[in-house]
């Protein structure tokens, strides 16, 4: 295995025509006889993305040799539940839309923004049911109730420095490791026409190498929100400081600071004149421990989410979920 | 057939043993875990209201002879469905949140509704997925979508007044008709075990019947929208007005004005300044026609539902649904 950082496209060769399949399939279920959803769904486009969640779907599946005609569509589900989520991730509270929204043009952003992730949802949803399991359906349908949970207790925990690390990990877990859980155990396990996985255990195992990754890909994400640069990730950093959310790095800092220092960091956090938060959080204070340990967390579920594919026959498609890991760690965007 | 105003919980008196389970699913479903969870659906409360679209599942289902174990489970997924829907409706844009927001209590509140909403809907899909017969998962899941696409056709026709009544009418109707027309069809067709539905002629039928029972009621709400008051209502008049919703009533009013009474409707409509536009519209028009107009058309709605009675077989609930459209007709809240 090469010591460099993989690309992503390398690993996504083997499933490139599946890949294409979904992607053909998400863009029917994006359009609708009303013109009004079509000039909505077509901005969709934007939150594209690195479709990292379908596509584990259709690798799990090939590296099981489980693949089926309808993986592609269990793929597209998965990826539009992500869709929806990120476009409801968009929505602003009041008071920042009263702090970022100066045009006109914004005026019905948020409706905007709230229908169409419900529409998404719904397309998701009733794709899922034309389905010859219902496996998807059912694990989809929960999955997207932990989602919520997960969005629902992270907003309750906004600006809680009190918080356990294991708490903190629940709750990024079931906001985001969840779906690629999902897409993991449904890739090694959905099968047309029965509703029982076909493979129980060795679902539950690629489930937990899905929660594993992506519970790292989530803590690094929480990294590139301080110290990512906006131009190479393509969105705006310091959002999570400024939204009050505490992330590990931030946990960690806070955690090993002393009484002044905390004091600040709670200010910094809770100042309602202080634009740009995370810029003055960087400049003030020294998160580079709090990186690197929330970093090597990544790492060390990376390594447990690896030896889970010992369970996988040996093949490349293997090596390259092996890979997987170094990209999610190793990634600037 | 009595000549005064039906009590609903008269017609709903059949099935009151079978509304008590639907009540109950609907509680267990909101619960969860998460304190943060419990803690905003323990608000869903107060959007309890009048539970016509699941009692309508359990009316088709005992009219038709057809009712299932299963049918409060699937009135609880319609009714949870509809309680979605509401919470996203109370989304506010921008210039809303600005206009009516004063509490820094009510910083979360967009979010918190978005999240809310998606936690409903979410236990929703995923209690459907539970039942024995596909059919509820999947005439639901394409119903939402329906809702979703009323949703944003209405937003995309705020202010404008050229638009027909048909085309109005089909935006109501999947805004409001569907989820009665999916109730009043699940009620009729669902069936344990089995994905067809029972009777499709009939369930397409009855399906007709909740269309036209809904677009009724949705057509007098938009009277009770202008009329109404808000203590009796239980809820903020005037808000289509305010949102820039055109409704019937208002639209028979323009398409009947010279031009300046049409710039002056206009005027009120678009005006930055005018708050309470409806009690303005209300002082200075004539809304008495399009009122009358409108209250007219729901009641020709609502006989061609009642002919639609005569497929199934004599009881007092099939006269029971057919007083329910009295009550759709003569409500006042």
């Amino acid at each position: 295995m090469s010591a460099g950082l993989p690309e992503l496209t390398d690993l996504l060769g083997p499933i490139e025509g599946e890949l294409e399949r979904m992607r053909a399939i998400i863009g029917a279920q994006l359009e609708d006889r009303s013109a009004a959803v079509s000039d909505m769904t077509a901005h969709v486009g934007r939150f594209r993305g690195k479709q990292l969640r379908g596509s584990l779907v259709l690798l799990l599946g090939r590296a099981t040799g489980n693949l089926s005609a309808e993986h592609p569509s269990v793929a597209a589900v998965v990826e539009m539940i992500h869709l929806a989520t990120l476009v409801h991730d968009d929505i602003l509270d009041g008071a920042l839309v009263r702090r970022r929204v100066a045009s006109v043009n914004q005026r019905w952003d948020n409706q905007v923004a709230v229908l169409l992730g419900d529409f998404l949802y719904a397309r998701a949803f009733s794709l899922s049911t034309d389905l010859s399991s219902r496996l998807a359906s059912r694990v989809l349908a929960e999955t997207t109730r932990r989602l919520c949970v997960g969005e629902i207790e992270q907003s309750a925990r906004r600006y809680d420095f009190e918080m356990s690390q294991e708490q903190l990990e629940s709750i990024a877990g079931a906001k985001t490791a969840s779906l690629y859980a999902a897409a993991c155990e449904l890739g090694a396990s959905y099968r047309m026409g029965q509703d029982e996985p076909a493979d129980p255990e060795l679902g539950r195992e690629m489930r937990e190498f899905g929660w594993e990754i992506g519970l790292a890909f989530q803590l690094v994400d929480d990294c590139l929100d301080i110290t990512g640069e906006e131009a190479e990730l393509g969105k705006t950093v310091g959002t999570d400081v400024e939204d009050g959310k505490v992330t590990l790095p931030v946990l960690h800092t806070f955690a090993r600071a002393d009484a002044t220092k905390r004091a600040r960091i709670r200010d910094i956090f809770m100042a309602p004149g202080l634009e740009r938060r995370a810029r003055v959080l960087r400049e003030e204070l020294d998160l580079g421990p709090g990186i690197e340990y929330t970093l090597s967390r990544a790492a060390e579920l990376v390594a447990s989410a690896r030896g889970r594919l010992a369970k996988l026959p040996p093949s490349p498609l293997r090596d390259g979920l092996f890979e997987l890991g170094g990209f999610v760690l190793g990634r600037k965007w």
